[in-house]
Protein backbone atom coordinates (compact mmCIF):
# COMPACT_ATOMS: atom_id res chain seq x y z
CA UNK A 1 0.00 0.00 0.00
CA UNK A 2 2.55 2.73 1.16
CA UNK A 3 4.71 1.31 -2.08
CA UNK A 4 1.79 1.74 -4.45
CA UNK A 5 0.94 5.37 -2.43
CA UNK A 6 5.06 6.82 -3.46
CA UNK A 7 4.87 5.02 -6.80
CA UNK A 8 1.17 7.60 -7.24
CA UNK A 9 3.38 10.53 -5.89
CA UNK A 10 6.51 9.78 -8.02
CA UNK A 11 4.02 9.33 -10.91
CA UNK A 12 2.46 12.77 -10.14
CA UNK A 13 5.56 14.75 -9.52
CA UNK A 14 6.58 13.07 -13.26
CA UNK A 15 3.89 14.33 -14.86
CA UNK A 16 3.95 17.57 -13.70
CA UNK A 17 7.45 18.13 -14.56
CA UNK A 18 6.62 16.69 -18.16
CA UNK A 19 3.50 18.74 -18.29
CA UNK A 20 5.65 22.15 -17.55
CA UNK A 21 7.84 21.46 -20.23
CA UNK A 22 5.44 20.85 -22.42
CA UNK A 23 4.21 24.44 -21.79
CA UNK A 24 7.30 25.77 -21.87
CA UNK A 25 8.47 24.34 -24.99
CA UNK A 26 7.26 26.63 -27.16
CA UNK A 27 8.91 29.43 -28.35
CA UNK A 28 8.41 33.22 -30.05
CA UNK A 29 7.58 32.29 -34.01
CA UNK A 30 6.18 29.03 -33.00
CA UNK A 31 2.52 27.81 -34.24
CA UNK A 32 1.52 24.64 -34.41
CA UNK A 33 3.83 22.11 -32.97
CA UNK A 34 3.55 18.43 -33.47
CA UNK A 35 4.57 15.23 -30.90
CA UNK A 36 7.87 14.68 -32.51
CA UNK A 37 9.23 17.83 -32.24
CA UNK A 38 7.80 18.38 -28.81
CA UNK A 39 9.31 15.20 -27.32
CA UNK A 40 12.37 15.90 -29.10
CA UNK A 41 12.13 19.53 -27.11
CA UNK A 42 11.50 18.44 -24.13
CA UNK A 43 12.92 15.04 -23.66
CA UNK A 44 9.86 12.86 -23.45
CA UNK A 45 9.33 10.12 -24.66
CA UNK A 46 6.90 10.21 -28.06
CA UNK A 47 3.78 8.24 -26.11
CA UNK A 48 3.77 10.57 -23.19
CA UNK A 49 4.07 13.79 -24.89
CA UNK A 50 1.10 12.02 -26.77
CA UNK A 51 -1.22 10.95 -23.79
CA UNK A 52 0.02 14.12 -21.60
CA UNK A 53 -0.76 16.28 -24.86
CA UNK A 54 -4.72 14.60 -24.65
CA UNK A 55 -4.83 15.78 -21.20
CA UNK A 56 -3.94 19.20 -21.90
CA UNK A 57 -6.05 19.33 -24.74
CA UNK A 58 -9.28 18.02 -22.98
CA UNK A 59 -8.35 20.76 -20.31
CA UNK A 60 -8.00 23.80 -22.49
CA UNK A 61 -4.58 24.56 -22.19
CA UNK A 62 -3.57 23.45 -25.59
CA UNK A 63 -5.37 23.65 -29.20
CA UNK A 64 -5.35 20.61 -31.19
CA UNK A 65 -5.63 21.42 -35.15
CA UNK A 66 -4.47 18.52 -37.92
CA UNK A 67 -3.07 16.40 -35.55
CA UNK A 68 -0.75 19.21 -34.13
CA UNK A 69 -0.76 21.65 -31.03
CA UNK A 70 -0.25 25.08 -29.76
CA UNK A 71 -0.53 26.93 -26.83
CA UNK A 72 -4.23 27.40 -25.89
CA UNK A 73 -6.19 30.42 -24.81
CA UNK A 74 -6.91 29.80 -21.15
CA UNK A 75 -3.29 29.83 -20.94
CA UNK A 76 -3.28 34.14 -21.92
CA UNK A 77 -6.52 34.31 -19.42
CA UNK A 78 -4.39 32.60 -16.37
CA UNK A 79 -1.34 34.65 -17.58
CA UNK A 80 -3.25 37.65 -17.47
CA UNK A 81 -4.08 36.97 -13.65
CA UNK A 82 -0.78 36.26 -12.77
CA UNK A 83 0.37 39.95 -13.95
CA UNK A 84 -2.74 41.69 -12.67
CA UNK A 85 -3.32 40.29 -9.69
CA UNK A 86 0.22 42.14 -8.97
CA UNK A 87 -1.49 45.14 -10.32
CA UNK A 88 1.36 46.43 -11.97
CA UNK A 89 0.08 46.34 -15.06
CA UNK A 90 -3.10 48.28 -15.38
CA UNK A 91 -1.84 51.13 -12.44
CA UNK A 92 0.98 51.63 -14.76
CA UNK A 93 -0.72 51.84 -18.42
CA UNK A 94 -2.04 55.71 -18.44
CA UNK A 95 1.04 56.63 -16.99
CA UNK A 96 3.40 54.74 -19.72
CA UNK A 97 1.21 56.35 -22.45
CA UNK A 98 1.78 59.81 -20.63
CA UNK A 99 5.47 59.03 -21.15
CA UNK A 100 5.73 57.93 -24.98
CA UNK A 101 3.35 60.93 -25.69
CA UNK A 102 5.85 63.42 -24.06
CA UNK A 103 8.78 61.83 -25.19
CA UNK A 104 7.71 60.06 -28.73
CA UNK A 105 9.95 57.32 -27.72
CA UNK A 106 9.31 53.74 -26.80
CA UNK A 107 8.54 52.86 -23.29
CA UNK A 108 9.18 49.24 -21.42
CA UNK A 109 7.64 48.15 -17.73
CA UNK A 110 9.70 44.94 -16.56
CA UNK A 111 10.34 43.02 -14.11
CA UNK A 112 13.43 41.34 -12.47
CA UNK A 113 12.74 37.07 -12.55
CA UNK A 114 16.19 35.70 -11.75
CA UNK A 115 19.12 37.29 -13.48
CA UNK A 116 17.06 38.49 -16.35
CA UNK A 117 14.31 40.90 -16.97
CA UNK A 118 11.12 39.85 -18.24
CA UNK A 119 8.67 43.25 -20.07
CA UNK A 120 5.16 43.45 -18.84
CA UNK A 121 3.85 46.43 -21.29
CA UNK A 122 5.89 47.47 -24.16
CA UNK A 123 4.66 51.07 -25.52
CA UNK A 124 5.97 51.85 -28.91
CA UNK A 125 6.65 55.36 -29.81
CA UNK A 126 6.48 56.95 -33.52
CA UNK A 127 10.40 58.28 -33.06
CA UNK A 128 11.54 54.89 -31.40
CA UNK A 129 13.52 52.31 -33.50
CA UNK A 130 11.52 48.93 -33.96
CA UNK A 131 13.50 47.02 -31.27
CA UNK A 132 12.66 43.30 -30.66
CA UNK A 133 11.36 43.77 -27.32
CA UNK A 134 8.41 41.84 -26.75
CA UNK A 135 5.72 41.61 -23.79
CA UNK A 136 6.50 38.52 -21.94
CA UNK A 137 9.77 38.22 -23.58
CA UNK A 138 13.29 38.35 -21.44
CA UNK A 139 16.57 40.28 -21.35
CA UNK A 140 19.82 40.23 -19.70
CA UNK A 141 19.30 42.14 -16.75
CA UNK A 142 23.11 43.49 -16.61
CA UNK A 143 22.84 44.78 -20.27
CA UNK A 144 20.40 47.16 -20.10
CA UNK A 145 19.09 50.24 -18.56
CA UNK A 146 16.02 48.99 -16.92
CA UNK A 147 17.68 45.75 -15.56
CA UNK A 148 20.46 47.94 -13.80
CA UNK A 149 17.33 50.43 -12.79
CA UNK A 150 15.98 47.37 -10.71
CA UNK A 151 19.23 45.20 -10.17
CA UNK A 152 21.07 48.95 -8.88
CA UNK A 153 18.22 48.45 -5.68
CA UNK A 154 18.18 44.54 -4.97
CA UNK A 155 19.79 42.78 -2.66
CA UNK A 156 23.53 41.99 -2.95
CA UNK A 157 22.42 38.28 -3.07
CA UNK A 158 20.69 39.16 -6.27
CA UNK A 159 23.63 40.89 -7.87
CA UNK A 160 25.88 38.59 -7.20
CA UNK A 161 23.64 35.93 -8.99
CA UNK A 162 24.04 37.78 -12.01
CA UNK A 163 27.77 38.34 -11.68
CA UNK A 164 27.69 34.50 -11.05
CA UNK A 165 26.17 34.19 -15.20
CA UNK A 166 29.55 35.82 -16.61
CA UNK A 167 27.97 39.55 -17.85
CA UNK A 168 27.87 38.02 -21.30
CA UNK A 169 28.06 40.66 -23.77
CA UNK A 170 24.82 41.88 -25.75
CA UNK A 171 25.73 45.25 -27.47
CA UNK A 172 28.79 46.87 -28.23
CA UNK A 173 28.96 48.53 -24.69
CA UNK A 174 27.38 45.92 -22.44
CA UNK A 175 29.69 46.32 -18.96
CA UNK A 176 30.94 42.87 -18.90
CA UNK A 177 33.68 43.18 -15.68
CA UNK A 178 32.05 42.76 -12.49
CA UNK A 179 33.97 45.78 -10.86
CA UNK A 180 33.12 48.22 -13.66
CA UNK A 181 28.98 47.01 -12.92
CA UNK A 182 29.22 47.72 -9.34
CA UNK A 183 30.45 51.07 -9.83
CA UNK A 184 27.72 51.50 -12.01
CA UNK A 185 24.94 50.55 -9.89
CA UNK A 186 26.49 52.35 -6.83
CA UNK A 187 26.05 55.50 -9.50
CA UNK A 188 22.35 54.64 -10.18
CA UNK A 189 21.51 53.98 -6.51
CA UNK A 190 22.65 57.68 -5.90
CA UNK A 191 20.86 59.19 -8.86
CA UNK A 192 17.27 56.63 -8.97
CA UNK A 193 18.38 56.89 -12.81
CA UNK A 194 20.33 54.17 -14.98
CA UNK A 195 21.51 55.21 -18.28
CA UNK A 196 22.62 52.67 -21.31
CA UNK A 197 24.03 54.11 -24.51
CA UNK A 198 24.65 51.08 -26.86
CA UNK A 199 25.13 48.11 -23.76
CA UNK A 200 21.64 46.30 -24.73
CA UNK A 201 22.13 47.51 -28.79
CA UNK A 202 23.93 49.36 -31.26
CA UNK A 203 22.26 52.63 -31.82
CA UNK A 204 20.03 52.91 -29.05
CA UNK A 205 20.13 54.63 -25.81
CA UNK A 206 17.60 53.81 -22.90
CA UNK A 207 17.31 55.67 -19.71
CA UNK A 208 15.36 53.72 -16.73
CA UNK A 209 14.33 54.19 -12.99
CA UNK A 210 12.97 51.54 -10.40
CA UNK A 211 9.57 51.87 -9.33
CA UNK A 212 10.45 51.36 -5.03
CA UNK A 213 7.65 49.55 -3.06
CA UNK A 214 7.17 51.81 0.62
CA UNK A 215 10.52 49.45 2.00
CA UNK A 216 12.63 50.95 -0.78
CA UNK A 217 12.33 47.53 -2.71
CA UNK A 218 12.42 47.44 -6.27
CA UNK A 219 9.11 45.76 -7.78
CA UNK A 220 9.75 46.90 -11.06
CA UNK A 221 11.87 49.51 -13.49
CA UNK A 222 10.22 51.40 -16.15
CA UNK A 223 12.45 52.95 -19.20
CA UNK A 224 12.57 54.88 -22.11
CA UNK A 225 14.20 53.79 -25.51
CA UNK A 226 15.23 55.97 -28.45
CA UNK A 227 18.07 56.08 -30.91
CA UNK A 228 21.41 57.07 -29.42
CA UNK A 229 21.66 60.30 -32.12
CA UNK A 230 18.32 61.51 -31.53
CA UNK A 231 17.64 61.17 -28.03
CA UNK A 232 19.42 63.20 -25.34
CA UNK A 233 19.81 61.42 -22.44
CA UNK A 234 19.89 64.55 -19.42
CA UNK A 235 16.35 65.88 -21.94
CA UNK A 236 13.96 62.36 -21.23
CA UNK A 237 15.53 61.78 -18.01
CA UNK A 238 13.58 64.16 -15.63
CA UNK A 239 10.60 62.41 -17.03
CA UNK A 240 11.32 58.72 -16.48
CA UNK A 241 12.29 59.32 -12.94
CA UNK A 242 9.18 61.36 -12.29
CA UNK A 243 6.55 58.92 -13.47
CA UNK A 244 8.68 56.27 -11.87
CA UNK A 245 8.66 58.24 -8.22
CA UNK A 246 4.70 58.65 -9.15
CA UNK A 247 4.15 55.30 -10.21
CA UNK A 248 5.82 54.09 -6.83
CA UNK A 249 3.89 56.51 -4.32
CA UNK A 250 0.37 55.27 -6.41
CA UNK A 251 1.51 51.69 -6.37
CA UNK A 252 2.26 51.50 -2.32
CA UNK B 1 2.48 -4.76 -15.60
CA UNK B 2 -0.29 -3.89 -17.53
CA UNK B 3 -2.13 -2.64 -14.28
CA UNK B 4 0.55 -1.21 -12.88
CA UNK B 5 0.34 1.01 -16.56
CA UNK B 6 -2.89 1.75 -16.54
CA UNK B 7 -2.98 2.37 -13.06
CA UNK B 8 0.19 5.02 -14.04
CA UNK B 9 -2.11 6.51 -16.81
CA UNK B 10 -4.71 7.29 -14.19
CA UNK B 11 -2.65 8.99 -12.12
CA UNK B 12 -1.24 10.98 -14.84
CA UNK B 13 -4.89 11.98 -16.11
CA UNK B 14 -5.64 12.61 -12.57
CA UNK B 15 -2.82 14.93 -12.34
CA UNK B 16 -3.19 16.96 -15.61
CA UNK B 17 -6.68 17.33 -14.58
CA UNK B 18 -5.72 18.58 -10.57
CA UNK B 19 -3.02 20.81 -11.72
CA UNK B 20 -4.80 22.74 -14.33
CA UNK B 21 -7.82 22.96 -11.60
CA UNK B 22 -5.34 24.49 -9.35
CA UNK B 23 -4.11 26.77 -12.50
CA UNK B 24 -7.65 28.16 -12.80
CA UNK B 25 -8.75 28.27 -9.64
CA UNK B 26 -7.44 31.88 -9.06
CA UNK B 27 -10.03 34.76 -9.94
CA UNK B 28 -9.14 38.79 -10.60
CA UNK B 29 -8.62 40.34 -7.37
CA UNK B 30 -7.35 37.67 -5.63
CA UNK B 31 -3.50 37.90 -4.29
CA UNK B 32 -1.81 35.12 -2.30
CA UNK B 33 -4.33 31.58 -1.60
CA UNK B 34 -3.36 29.09 0.76
CA UNK B 35 -3.91 25.24 0.61
CA UNK B 36 -7.55 25.54 1.99
CA UNK B 37 -8.64 27.87 -0.48
CA UNK B 38 -7.26 26.07 -2.93
CA UNK B 39 -8.86 22.70 -1.60
CA UNK B 40 -12.35 24.35 -1.43
CA UNK B 41 -12.15 26.15 -4.88
CA UNK B 42 -11.11 23.00 -6.40
CA UNK B 43 -12.34 19.92 -4.60
CA UNK B 44 -8.85 18.41 -4.73
CA UNK B 45 -8.16 17.23 -1.01
CA UNK B 46 -5.90 19.11 0.70
CA UNK B 47 -2.80 16.59 1.13
CA UNK B 48 -2.91 16.68 -3.53
CA UNK B 49 -3.42 20.24 -3.19
CA UNK B 50 -0.25 20.74 -0.62
CA UNK B 51 1.91 18.13 -2.82
CA UNK B 52 0.82 19.15 -6.67
CA UNK B 53 1.26 23.14 -5.08
CA UNK B 54 4.70 21.34 -4.34
CA UNK B 55 5.25 20.70 -7.80
CA UNK B 56 3.89 23.75 -9.38
CA UNK B 57 6.16 26.10 -7.23
CA UNK B 58 9.05 24.16 -8.23
CA UNK B 59 8.41 24.19 -11.85
CA UNK B 60 7.86 28.31 -11.38
CA UNK B 61 4.27 27.88 -12.68
CA UNK B 62 3.23 28.94 -8.90
CA UNK B 63 5.05 31.32 -6.25
CA UNK B 64 4.80 30.71 -2.69
CA UNK B 65 5.33 33.92 0.13
CA UNK B 66 4.55 32.76 3.20
CA UNK B 67 3.15 29.68 2.81
CA UNK B 68 0.24 30.76 -0.11
CA UNK B 69 0.99 30.97 -3.74
CA UNK B 70 0.04 32.83 -6.49
CA UNK B 71 0.09 32.74 -10.23
CA UNK B 72 3.91 32.93 -11.64
CA UNK B 73 5.34 35.35 -14.02
CA UNK B 74 6.01 31.86 -16.03
CA UNK B 75 2.47 31.75 -16.58
CA UNK B 76 2.05 35.25 -17.99
CA UNK B 77 5.30 34.45 -20.18
CA UNK B 78 3.49 31.09 -21.51
CA UNK B 79 0.24 33.35 -22.11
CA UNK B 80 1.62 35.79 -23.94
CA UNK B 81 2.88 33.03 -26.04
CA UNK B 82 -0.04 31.98 -26.71
CA UNK B 83 -1.88 34.96 -28.46
CA UNK B 84 1.58 36.03 -30.24
CA UNK B 85 1.63 33.19 -31.93
CA UNK B 86 -2.00 33.93 -33.49
CA UNK B 87 0.31 37.07 -34.52
CA UNK B 88 -3.17 38.90 -33.87
CA UNK B 89 -2.38 41.39 -30.67
CA UNK B 90 0.72 42.49 -32.31
CA UNK B 91 -0.45 42.84 -35.67
CA UNK B 92 -3.54 44.98 -34.37
CA UNK B 93 -1.77 46.98 -31.57
CA UNK B 94 -1.10 50.32 -33.69
CA UNK B 95 -4.61 50.38 -35.76
CA UNK B 96 -6.72 49.99 -32.12
CA UNK B 97 -4.39 52.46 -30.69
CA UNK B 98 -5.20 55.08 -34.03
CA UNK B 99 -9.29 54.06 -33.76
CA UNK B 100 -8.68 55.47 -29.78
CA UNK B 101 -6.99 58.07 -31.12
CA UNK B 102 -9.58 59.11 -33.99
CA UNK B 103 -12.49 58.15 -31.38
CA UNK B 104 -11.19 59.00 -27.99
CA UNK B 105 -13.46 56.09 -26.99
CA UNK B 106 -12.17 52.93 -25.76
CA UNK B 107 -11.43 49.66 -27.93
CA UNK B 108 -11.50 46.24 -27.35
CA UNK B 109 -10.04 43.66 -29.29
CA UNK B 110 -11.98 39.98 -29.06
CA UNK B 111 -11.90 36.63 -29.84
CA UNK B 112 -14.63 34.31 -29.11
CA UNK B 113 -14.08 31.04 -27.12
CA UNK B 114 -17.83 28.82 -26.28
CA UNK B 115 -20.33 31.15 -26.35
CA UNK B 116 -18.23 33.90 -24.60
CA UNK B 117 -16.30 36.53 -26.17
CA UNK B 118 -12.45 37.15 -25.02
CA UNK B 119 -10.67 40.42 -24.43
CA UNK B 120 -6.70 39.93 -25.98
CA UNK B 121 -6.30 44.05 -25.80
CA UNK B 122 -7.92 46.66 -24.41
CA UNK B 123 -7.24 50.75 -25.21
CA UNK B 124 -9.04 53.20 -23.31
CA UNK B 125 -9.97 55.87 -24.28
CA UNK B 126 -10.12 59.69 -22.53
CA UNK B 127 -14.16 60.10 -23.36
CA UNK B 128 -15.35 56.55 -22.51
CA UNK B 129 -17.21 55.30 -19.60
CA UNK B 130 -14.55 53.27 -17.16
CA UNK B 131 -16.07 49.73 -18.13
CA UNK B 132 -14.72 46.95 -15.69
CA UNK B 133 -13.92 44.89 -18.62
CA UNK B 134 -9.99 43.73 -18.76
CA UNK B 135 -7.81 41.53 -20.59
CA UNK B 136 -7.77 38.16 -20.49
CA UNK B 137 -11.61 38.79 -19.30
CA UNK B 138 -14.50 37.16 -20.70
CA UNK B 139 -18.01 38.29 -21.16
CA UNK B 140 -21.34 36.35 -23.08
CA UNK B 141 -20.94 37.06 -27.05
CA UNK B 142 -24.95 37.44 -27.02
CA UNK B 143 -25.10 40.52 -25.34
CA UNK B 144 -22.23 42.73 -26.75
CA UNK B 145 -21.63 44.30 -29.79
CA UNK B 146 -18.41 42.50 -30.61
CA UNK B 147 -19.59 39.17 -29.46
CA UNK B 148 -22.27 39.86 -32.39
CA UNK B 149 -20.15 40.79 -34.87
CA UNK B 150 -18.00 37.67 -34.36
CA UNK B 151 -20.84 35.25 -34.43
CA UNK B 152 -22.99 36.45 -37.10
CA UNK B 153 -20.35 35.18 -39.20
CA UNK B 154 -19.74 31.60 -37.25
CA UNK B 155 -21.11 28.37 -38.37
CA UNK B 156 -24.39 27.76 -37.49
CA UNK B 157 -23.79 25.03 -34.45
CA UNK B 158 -21.57 28.51 -32.58
CA UNK B 159 -24.91 30.22 -32.34
CA UNK B 160 -27.36 27.38 -31.34
CA UNK B 161 -24.57 26.33 -28.91
CA UNK B 162 -24.99 30.00 -27.62
CA UNK B 163 -28.71 30.06 -28.03
CA UNK B 164 -28.49 26.86 -25.65
CA UNK B 165 -26.98 28.45 -23.32
CA UNK B 166 -30.26 30.21 -22.52
CA UNK B 167 -29.38 34.17 -23.31
CA UNK B 168 -29.10 35.47 -19.65
CA UNK B 169 -30.01 39.11 -19.32
CA UNK B 170 -27.03 40.83 -18.92
CA UNK B 171 -27.48 44.70 -19.47
CA UNK B 172 -30.81 46.23 -19.66
CA UNK B 173 -31.83 45.63 -23.77
CA UNK B 174 -30.03 42.40 -23.73
CA UNK B 175 -31.73 40.36 -26.75
CA UNK B 176 -32.94 37.43 -24.97
CA UNK B 177 -35.25 36.02 -27.37
CA UNK B 178 -32.99 33.21 -29.96
CA UNK B 179 -35.81 34.59 -33.03
CA UNK B 180 -34.72 38.36 -32.25
CA UNK B 181 -31.21 37.48 -32.48
CA UNK B 182 -31.11 35.38 -35.39
CA UNK B 183 -32.43 38.86 -37.32
CA UNK B 184 -30.13 40.91 -35.46
CA UNK B 185 -27.24 38.48 -36.86
CA UNK B 186 -28.55 38.45 -40.40
CA UNK B 187 -28.49 42.41 -40.36
CA UNK B 188 -24.97 42.48 -38.81
CA UNK B 189 -23.78 39.75 -41.66
CA UNK B 190 -25.23 42.36 -44.13
CA UNK B 191 -23.83 45.21 -43.12
CA UNK B 192 -20.40 43.71 -41.71
CA UNK B 193 -21.19 46.04 -38.70
CA UNK B 194 -22.51 45.40 -35.17
CA UNK B 195 -24.38 47.38 -32.57
CA UNK B 196 -25.29 47.38 -29.17
CA UNK B 197 -26.99 49.73 -27.60
CA UNK B 198 -27.14 49.23 -23.45
CA UNK B 199 -27.18 45.42 -24.53
CA UNK B 200 -24.00 44.74 -22.36
CA UNK B 201 -24.95 47.50 -19.88
CA UNK B 202 -26.46 50.50 -18.90
CA UNK B 203 -25.36 53.77 -20.23
CA UNK B 204 -23.12 52.02 -22.60
CA UNK B 205 -22.85 52.02 -27.14
CA UNK B 206 -20.77 49.81 -28.75
CA UNK B 207 -19.86 49.39 -32.63
CA UNK B 208 -18.11 46.26 -33.39
CA UNK B 209 -16.83 44.94 -36.93
CA UNK B 210 -15.32 40.95 -37.37
CA UNK B 211 -11.67 40.28 -38.40
CA UNK B 212 -12.57 37.82 -41.15
CA UNK B 213 -9.63 35.22 -43.17
CA UNK B 214 -9.07 34.80 -46.48
CA UNK B 215 -12.07 32.38 -46.56
CA UNK B 216 -14.69 34.70 -44.32
CA UNK B 217 -13.61 33.27 -41.12
CA UNK B 218 -14.07 35.32 -38.41
CA UNK B 219 -10.90 35.53 -36.33
CA UNK B 220 -11.83 38.35 -33.52
CA UNK B 221 -13.65 41.76 -33.63
CA UNK B 222 -12.82 44.82 -32.62
CA UNK B 223 -15.17 47.32 -31.18
CA UNK B 224 -15.56 50.99 -29.99
CA UNK B 225 -17.11 51.60 -26.45
CA UNK B 226 -18.63 54.79 -25.35
CA UNK B 227 -21.37 56.60 -23.41
CA UNK B 228 -24.74 56.19 -25.16
CA UNK B 229 -25.68 60.06 -24.72
CA UNK B 230 -22.55 61.25 -26.27
CA UNK B 231 -21.10 58.42 -28.82
CA UNK B 232 -23.44 58.83 -32.16
CA UNK B 233 -22.65 55.12 -33.67
CA UNK B 234 -23.77 56.50 -37.39
CA UNK B 235 -20.38 58.20 -36.92
CA UNK B 236 -18.01 55.95 -35.39
CA UNK B 237 -19.44 52.94 -37.55
CA UNK B 238 -17.49 53.98 -40.70
CA UNK B 239 -13.97 54.20 -38.74
CA UNK B 240 -14.77 50.86 -37.18
CA UNK B 241 -15.67 48.78 -40.21
CA UNK B 242 -12.55 50.78 -41.98
CA UNK B 243 -10.04 49.56 -39.36
CA UNK B 244 -11.68 46.06 -39.30
CA UNK B 245 -11.54 46.03 -43.24
CA UNK B 246 -7.40 46.67 -43.21
CA UNK B 247 -6.30 44.54 -40.30
CA UNK B 248 -8.40 41.54 -42.26
CA UNK B 249 -6.32 41.97 -44.90
CA UNK B 250 -2.99 42.52 -42.92
CA UNK B 251 -3.31 39.83 -41.30
CA UNK B 252 -4.34 37.33 -44.60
Amino acid sequence: MRAAQRNGEDVAGLTATRLTALLTAFRPGDDMLGVSELSRRTGVPKSSVHRLVGHLVAQGLLDRENGAVRLGLKLFEIGQLATQQRGLVDAARPYLADLREATRNTVHLAVLEGTEVVYLDIVRGPDAPNLPSRIGGRFPAHATAVGKAILAFSPDSVLEKVIATGLPRIGPRTITAPGLLRRSLAKVRADGLAHDREESRVGVVCVASPLLDGDGRPRAGISISGWSNRVRPGRVAPAVRTTALTLSRTLS
